[in-house]
């Protein structure tokens, strides 16, 4: 098991190892009845003290993941009556196997039970019914008709060059100045978010993001090494002035943030902060990780401009994904960079794949270069908003006093807040057995997390069946705030 | 710039400095011009002597990849008269940005000046048109036909269950026992070595592998900061008995190899071998990366079992490309693994891009089912043949004295060596003005790289091609060895 610790940071170490150890089993990378290291062995193998690690295991103890037996040792899940605990035989060298997957909670999370439920919250993607589904399969079939050798051949590592010089003009219709020759094609946001991440971040960087983010960032981010701080959330995004004081003591080498229609919270950044993140970020000689899935989705008015759009010096590293708006199965992102950064970043992409397939590349062309893919934007942002307002207006109505959430105006999510004592993790076993998923708040913290807060997703399910999976949900929540489960019951998620 | 220094190792500092600059110049991530760090400056950064660093940049001037001037500082590339060597002014915050790349060789040398040569021997691919692309094809216009939702879903992120099925069938006719569970898909096998290196190597590890070997496992581990350690190779493969002897020193975490056609030389490790290797692995606890790109392309017998077929106890990941044989567009590949060791890899590629798109695995799926597999392959293998006898009596006809080649049972690739003096990358500007790409042999090495080897691919050019290929570049080789390339002139590849 490889920890990284930060000698030098704030948070104790015995915290840090309790941290780690405890993602790993909430993402399932620690299976129930695997037993860990003994003290002594891990606090030889950290260069800790037995004592921090003897603290560490105390409070995974208490949180009630792993339990300990005299004699035995530390076994991780509750402590089974059966004499369970023991790991498999045949696998036991691999146990011992150092990796680097600090944590792995996208991975847990979206396949786990909770595809198996009815009402899909939990996932932030598009209902398919409202992608321009027959015209890309339409491009897919010409493509394939016309040339098959497409499918015999490696493309470009930086990506089809007709595709980038149509995302430059979607792109400089957004007021982005990039050419064709700037953008480069990765395999969906995860993969570009990783591309960057893998090039620029490691062990000493100290990366910066929103507090609560995206879960599949800070996996990735927490694969690295990195030291992740979060900054709060506002109504007007990431709070720039907390951020500004964090980065006295600990200067930034990147800052992700997902400005607009922000995941999970939906808020938007405003335009002064963008600004002034931007010089905060020059300052520093640090990067910028705009991530921009959702700025295309907008209820009411455009949001404001991208970060990148206000960048002079190439410290914004832009990343488009067009999952959320025209196809998730294609797997196609956009990076936008600049000189050396660029390079770098198409460098690791021929480390990483060798480049995209180029099938899946052509395939979404067609639709980005016609009037479609404006009358589909329009289209799917109807449908969205539509969708939103049956999700808010069910939880006006329903929803039990203590509950509160954002109103957002664009985008996929809703971010909801329980009381301060309930836990997410309770409610979502709860809803599933109703055949609702919800997403626990905890994937979206890279540190502390906060146990009262969980996001639904009005995106996926028809009209009907989301007024359906409101009621219920709020039925669920309705019933848990009445009657919490009793605190001996493990609060352990299992995702 | 990030140099990941190994303090402990046998090679000095200096020497590991000068190493990973040269790599990072020849393989185009520092471009000419460039100013290195001053002297004081990396000296600090690195926190070694300064006259480790100036050791380090006078062994480069020596080998004409960099120029100093008094007063000015240390440049990339030849010293120019035109007073050349200044940085862009506008990226110059961004060349202080340290990154985690230290290579990138396949980046530069598969989309530089080579892809316009008339006749590519430097790429390891297939002719398209000795691939079934009009059956893929048709299988890809049947999917999206029936089923346009299929590009508006993520797939599993372990890949398509039925595709993993088949595999499994796959697997088990080549003697490996692995049920569909035990099967992840990737996007080709540079993204299945890289899942393997990213959840298993880190700074601290040793990685051995095949010298030469394939370069883009080279650039994946060396990305992964491990210390990677190269074992010769004889006509029975990896030569296990010295790898034994440098496992005593340096325990191995994983080992990389090429059994089945080795990449670039095309030999076959020996069954016994094979054996070996695997105790070897287990009784240090260590994993094999079995890289198996090339088994079904032999020529006259079938060659012996992968090293995957021999594991008990879960200690070999094999990857099996299909890129070579099927499809380089689709980008798939197999990775079979077991226990946690699976899981974690399942893990990581969740991480790396949410999984494979499902149009691409769907779209081999009937070829891999149906008889039509076994005639492709039959098929193919007669047509390597052949053109690999084109290429031999060429080269017997034509080459000169003094050059020696492995003569290959199956593959796609020869490896040629050169009189001991001569640089295959003199050979390679020479062969390129006469429209001739070859791969230089110094991007097959991770550490010392042997300057009079190269390979050549007889796979992707039609039989006529081929003809003229070889012709032309046995007439260069000719007079390259008559009229060497005088030494002053840079012996730099410009990849």
């Amino acid at each position: 098991m490889h920890i990284e610790l930060k000698r030098h940071a704030g948070t104790p170490l015995s915290k840090q190892i309790a941290q780690t150890l405890s993602d790993r089993i909430r993402s399932g990378l620690l299976k129930t009845g695997i037993r860990l290291p003994s003290v002594r062995e891990l606090a030889r193998s950290l260069k800790v003290s037995q004592v921090t690690v003897s603290k560490a295991y105390a409070e995974l103890e208490r949180m009630e993941l792993i339990h300990c037996t005299q004699g035995k040792g530390c076994f991780v899940g509750p402590d089974p009556e059966d004499g369970g605990g023991t790991p498999e035989l045949s696998a036991s060298w691999q146990l011992s196997l150092i990796d680097y997957l600090p944590r792995a909670h996208t991975w847990r999370h979206f396949q786990g039970s909770s595809s198996d439920c009815r009402y899909r919250l939990h996932v932030a993607m598009v209902d398919p019914d409202l992608l321009p589904n027959r015209e890309i399969c339409r491009n897919i079939h010409q493509l394939v008709t016309e040339n098959p050798a497409i499918i015999a051949n490696y493309g470009p590592f930086q990506g089809d060059a007709e595709l980038r010089q149509a995302l430059s003009v979607y792109f400089r219709e957004r007021g982005i100045a990039a050419g064709a020759e700037e953008v480069l094609i990765a395999s969906g946001s995860q993969q570009a978010i990783d591309l960057v991440a893998r090039t620029f971040t490691g062990p000493g960087d100290t990366v910066y993001m929103e507090g609560p983010s995206y879960s599949g960032a800070i996996d990735v981010f927490a694969a690295r090494g990195a030291r992740i701080v979060t900054v709060p959330v506002d109504h007007e995004g990431m709070r720039i002035d907390i951020l500004s004081q964090l980065c006295d003591a600990n200067p930034p080498k990147l800052i992700y943030t997902v400005p607009t229609f922000h995941n999970p919270t939906g808020t938007v950044m405003s335009v002064s902060r963008r600004a002034r993140l931007l010089e905060l970020a020059q300052s520093y000689n640090a990067i910028i990780l705009e991530d921009d899935a959702f700025s295309d989705t907008y209820f009411r008015t455009e949001p404001p401009r991208t970060i990148k759009s206000l960048d002079r010096f190439g410290h914004v590293i832009l990343v488009k994904g067009f999952s959320k708006i025209l196809s998730p199965g294609c797997r196609v992102s956009a990076i936008v960079a600049s000189g050396t950064i660029l390079n770098r970043l198409i460098a690791a992409k021929t480390i990483a794949d060798l480049g995209s397939p180029m099938l899946n590349q052509k395939a979404i062309l067609p639709v980005l270069q016609s009037n479609l893919f404006q009358r589909h934007l329009k289209r799917l942002r109807a449908a969205l908003k539509s969708r939103r307002n049956i999700a808010l207006e069910l939880l006006k109505r329903h929803a039990p006093r203590g509950v509160t959430w954002t109103e957002p105006e664009g985008g996929f999510n809703i971010w909801v807040t329980l009381p301060e004592w309930a836990r997410a993790t309770d409610l979502y076993a709860l809803a599933q057995r109703e055949g609702v998923a919800i997403l626990p708040g905890i994937t979206c913290y890279a540190n502390e997390p906060e146990h009262h807060r969980f996001r639904i997703s009005y995106s996926f399910m028809d009209e009907n069946s989301l007024r359906e999976a409101m009621i219920l949900l709020c039925d669920v929540l309705r019933r848990y705030l009445a009657n919490p489960v009793p605190r001996e019951t493990p609060s352990r998620p299992t995702l």
